[in-house]
């Protein structure tokens, strides 16, 4: 099957959401930060996952957020967007507005409060959004991260799925970390636009068909990773991606979301980065400083 | 300490939110099956808990499901309405309109997208909320449910919770099924309304000295739950427990939500029972079947 897409393959990054004191969005950060990332080498931007907060704003700020990072200047092939919500009438009115802005692709959620659910349920939710949507360009790209969603997209849901929305189903994030089930997945749905939700698994995405990486921590690695991707048929491929790894695993075991923000206030003094919404919390000053350290001692900063 | 609460004890029903072919509301067989709750013998109602698919609906619609039933005369000190969402503002919203159209009581989900958060983030969430709303006629009772949250109320986030809002946090709805937790909880902030999560539990969480249950089945088993409830302290109390508590144990299994709405198809023939939002879905005839068996076999109907 043929997976036309806008999104280009490479490495994308899961945007952090700069905040203002009173924990609106800082949209000259957001904006900035976007740029910077692009301009870092990054082939793309993933507006509104896990690690921008996504599920901590309003519709109504999402929108915003999409509104102001398009007319900042980003051009939409290089925006992922993402509009998972539990309830199917906020997924459908995010979704239509993001592509009618003219995002290159839909990163979607599974409605995840319910547990227990069955894939028919599932499909269901998709069937209901895609009709409501109802628009050719629609790319979407299923977010799979049973760790944060506690909801799983089995393969035979996937396979369905773009079985039956051929066009417009024509991807996934998977942030599982399981190779076995990207693996299946590469394997029975050739051309899938997958992309492994971390760089660590960068190289081996590429080498068995798969698209490439969106990642929170490429907001801070994206230079290197960008080089792994740019250079991922060369001989200096494997190095390259064992010191992306290196680095990558210093944020081991910590909550990636503030961790990184306090780890930008670190690298540009910029009080901005430490305001979060709740329940995500910033992390000990104690902690930071090893993550610091940890990060200096294999050379790496921003 | 003293928990200053307009909301009765007794037994409260998560109520199920009918629905047209279109899945909008259908307002008037919800406020009718309200008032059929309360004809029965029902001391209040969870309006938008989980079994009331809360979490399908945008914010719009809650708002709109909450005047509906107040402007059908349910009266407010019978009402406790579900208003925790993932963003704070939501909540904050939802929260604030509740109050100020006399809902009794506030039942609050912890924000249940991101894991791997501790206390002091949670904690933030609560405090965000409680400032914005700003009402010293705010009611809250957390609702700790971690099979489907999975973000579980630990008991010292309970306890803080409690001594930083004196008389604005006053209960709890411990849908985990662990007595254990309930006991804990009720052993160590006294006259907490604790409700069980289960009808199954209502004796013993009343001569614990709990506050009563909100159950999803009781939505059936309200005439049951209610004559118990009625009974707790006379000699009859632990046979009428174990004759509910095996009605009761005829839904272990199921996915509440799909098999309550097509029993109630059974029992009234009112086909609107059976629409439903995913990623809830019905469940097949033969397995309806089965259930609606068992419990003729149990000489009950609602």
């Amino acid at each position: 099957m043929k997976f036309n897409t806008t999104l280009p393959n490479g490495v994308f990054t899961a945007c952090l959401t700069p905040l203002k004191k009173d924990l609106s969005v800082d949209f000259d950060a957001l904006t900035a930060h976007c740029k910077w990332l692009l301009s870092n080498g990054g082939d793309g931007i993933l507006l509104l996952g896990t690690t921008g907060e996504a599920n901590s704003f309003t519709v109504e700020e999402r929108l915003e957020i999409m509104d102001k990072v398009i007319e900042a200047g980003i051009p939409g092939n290089r925006l992922l967007m993402g509009t998972g919500c539990c309830a199917y009438p906020d997924t459908a009115r995010l979704t239509k507005h993001a592509v009618e802005r003219g995002a290159g692709g839909i990163l979607m959620l599974p409605p995840f409060y319910y547990k227990q659910v069955d894939d028919a349920g599932l499909a269901r939710y998709f069937d209901l959004v895609i009709n409501a949507v109802n628009d050719e360009r629609l790319r979407i790209y299923l977010y799979h991260f049973p760790q944060m969603s506690a909801i799983p997209f089995s393969t035979p849901l996937v396979k369905n799925l773009v079985r039956q929305y051929p066009g417009t189903v024509v991807g996934m994030k998977d942030s599982s970390g399981d190779w076995s089930h990207m693996e299946e997945i590469l394997r029975d749905i050739p051309g899938f636009k997958i992309y492994a939700g971390t760089e660590r698994l960068l190289l081996r995405t590429l080498r068995q068909g798969g698209a490439g990486c969106i990642s929170a921590t490429t907001n801070a690695t994206i230079r290197m990773a960008a080089e792994l991707y740019r250079n991922w048929q060369a001989d200096q491929a494997d190095s390259l991606q064992e010191h992306l790894t290196r680095v990558r695993t210093a944020f081991d075991g910590y909550p990636l979301t503030p961790v990184l923000k306090q780890m930008f206030f670190e690298w540009t003094g910029d009080p901005a980065w430490l305001n979060i919404r709740p329940p995500n919390a910033l992390q000990e000053k104690e902690t930071i400083k090893i993550l610091s350290e940890n990060l200096k001692k294999l050379g790496f900063s921003i």
